[in-house]
């Protein structure tokens, strides 16, 4: 490597005036080798996270248990509760922390999602999308049999009382809400009428008890800045929060108003009757979350703490003004922004390539040669964590537990 | 229902016009009912794809094997071979189907799906990535111990240096080819100088046996236009065709120059001593293939056949102009274009929301009610099959196996 021609030099570019890269003695692990070391969640041996074999879902538990008491701490001084959605994380050991940190149960968008946090021992369910075919009623009012705080969405007569057949069918009354569109008609019923006509249905339906009503309004969570964001949230439930008003006329029960999210975990409560926030990202944060601005600051979204990152590793150093990392959008999505470099600057990050993730410089806090690991602020956390079997839960740099995302993949 | 108000009816809009849905006869089925259903690969029972629970991944075996045929047929002619690329389908039982369809081996992009496959019976491996860590050396070098086929790309001298050392602790002289850049700098040595003294140090080194180079241009496949991408294509292969020529000339091995893909199949055989193409979405095809055009027929790209479908069901049809369904970005991913519904028009599907899919209508074939199903052509195969833990195996509507993806999620 001596004899290293000028003309050799110059075709390299800058990477010939650099060192060659001399591997360090991290040892690295793969994730077989690490569900080895891994008895009942607790890892027995002292691994460092900067040893984990590349890409690597990981999680900062410091910071995410900031943000479970942050969120608890606000949503009980609003007078409401929490009732984090499953969907977000996908892992039963996360809903547990949820349920033992004061929230009153967990949503899940599908019903193999609840199957599975039932199985790992949660047992106050919401499923916040009403299921429609006879296999997907029939498995939610099963489920209902078993776990007693299982609580269904509905948003039409028909599904109502297929709802109620099945739940006849299976020996039980099941709890439901009713699903209120927000504006989006995404799902969910039209507020006002229509709405109470179903309510009064489910009321009356022998399989069925009425709790109330549930009105997710996801079009409001990430509009920017906190102003414009509560007053379209506050003009967007104010139909939903007029059908709640009318379900407490009509004698139905209202003892549930859940809805909103993250964004709007701090606003929703001014809303009559609101009564619980099916909260998500607030666990993780991600850029998009990032962006939206807070109360305290208009550009940056720092009511919670990002505690989700992806550890990479550079694979390719070679040419001018750019890295290749092994993290590309099978680990990292496409979703936009694009995931952050945590602690660094001048720097962009694309996963835009299938398997390789791109880094480009524009006056760097730092360079990276091949073998360099680094760790992402996660772009959109939900489909992220939908890539991973598993996350690793850090603290101060040692992996403290693996945590099985048991419901990867569940979108049935 | 039959009180339903004339104000009732204008607030419902169009929905209320159309009678309400009847549950049809299907059963459906679960996954985990499924698994019980399949011994030893085959399903006992006659199964209609219909019945299956969604989002369901689907392939269409005729389709399917259509595709086998036409690529090995055509490669054939040129002179070249086959060495499709498992990160597409990352499923044992495709990779089987390749090799008994005259495919010289497989090719992976990580060592974790290398390993998959080998544990699932295939052993002409290509993993056309470097592996740069410690750990990821020694797990290939492991690999190579056992699977006589193992073929691992190399681009920097010291890797090289490091997989022989490797190599030698495990007892193995290791396959190796040079990993060329074909100007996109994501990975891969520069061609010309550089790519010669690396090939020349790996014949050198102890622990390693010298194939030949490896140049993917992953840049030229979705190039819209036969003729514009054969010309690029043939452009961008030029200097790593000098290269295996200077190869020749000092006397290295050049036994492989492998590259390409669905895009350039019938292109790249054109460059001098090209062997053999890493084609991968050839198999099901998508939407982003489906746009490029081909030699025939200037805006579809109608080679190869659609084969890979997402079923979901409609949850909501209760707004005009649009529907709701199952199938969202966690079923479908967010590339773009969108998924395409299969055998209609008039109507645009997106799946830019987590949970769900949306339909939109614009003078549209059909119009869907709540609880029908579609069947979705894929945006982006790769990522949208490493989402699901198995794929259906679909001849004549009905389900002739399930095909585990056992290297899903594998991206380390």
């Amino acid at each position: 490597m001596k004899k290293i021609s000028d003309s050799r030099r110059q075709f390299l570019g800058v990477a010939a005036t650099i060192p060659f890269w001399i591997p360090r003695s991290i040892k690295g692990y793969t994730s077989k080798q690490m569900q080895s070391f891994n008895l009942d969640g607790k890892i027995v041996d002292d691994i460092s996270k900067w040893d984990l074999d590349t890409p690597a879902l990981c999680v900062e538990l410091d910071a995410l248990e900031r943000n479970l008491e942050h969120l608890q701490q606000t949503v009980s001084r609003n007078g409401i509760d929490s009732r984090p959605h499953a969907k977000t994380h996908k892992c039963p050991a996360i809903a547990r922390l949820q349920m033992e940190t004061g929230s009153i149960g967990i949503c899940t968008a599908k019903v193999s999602e609840a199957e599975v946090m039932f199985e790992h021992g949660i047992d106050q369910i919401l499923i916040t999308t009403p299921n429609v075919t006879p296999v997907k009623i029939k498995r939610a009012m099963h489920l209902s049999k078993w776990c007693s705080g299982l609580i269904q969405a509905t948003d039409s007569l028909t599904n109502a009382r297929d709802l109620s057949a099945a739940a006849a069918a299976a020996g039980v009354v099941a709890d439901v809400v009713v699903d209120v569109d927000p504006g989006g008609h995404r799902t969910g019923i039209s507020p006002g009428e229509p709405a109470l006509i179903l309510g009064q249905e489910v009321d009356r339906l022998p399989g069925l008890n009425l709790l109330g009503i549930l009105c997710y309004d996801g079009g409001s969570q990430h509009v920017k800045g906190f102003e414009k964001r509560r007053t379209q949230t506050l003009e967007r439930l104010a139909a939903a929060s007029d059908t709640i008003l009318t379900f407490q006329r009509s004698g139905l029960n209202t003892e549930i108003f859940s809805g909103g999210g993250t964004g709007t975990y701090n606003i929703d409560h001014e809303t009559s009757h609101f009564t619980d926030v099916q909260v998500g990202s607030y666990l993780f944060m991600d850029a998009q979350y990032r962006a939206i601005g807070g109360s305290s600051d208009p550009e940056v979204y720092t009511d919670f703490e990002p505690s989700l990152t992806i550890l990479t590793t550079v694979v390719n150093d070679q040419y001018q003004g750019r890295a290749t990392t092994d993290a590309g959008a099978k680990a990292c999505t496409i979703n936009k922004p694009w995931s952050i470099v945590k602690g660094e600057t001048g720097m962009n990050y694309r996963s835009g390539s299938d398997e390789f993730g791109t880094i480009t410089y524009d006056n760097p806090s730092r360079t990276y040669r091949v073998g360099d690991k680094l760790e992402l602020i996660v772009s959109h956390c939900d489909p992220v964590v939908n890539l991973y079997d598993q996350m690793y839960a850090i603290r101060n740099d040692r992996v403290e537990a693996i945590w099985k995302i048991e419901a990867r993949g569940m979108s049935n």
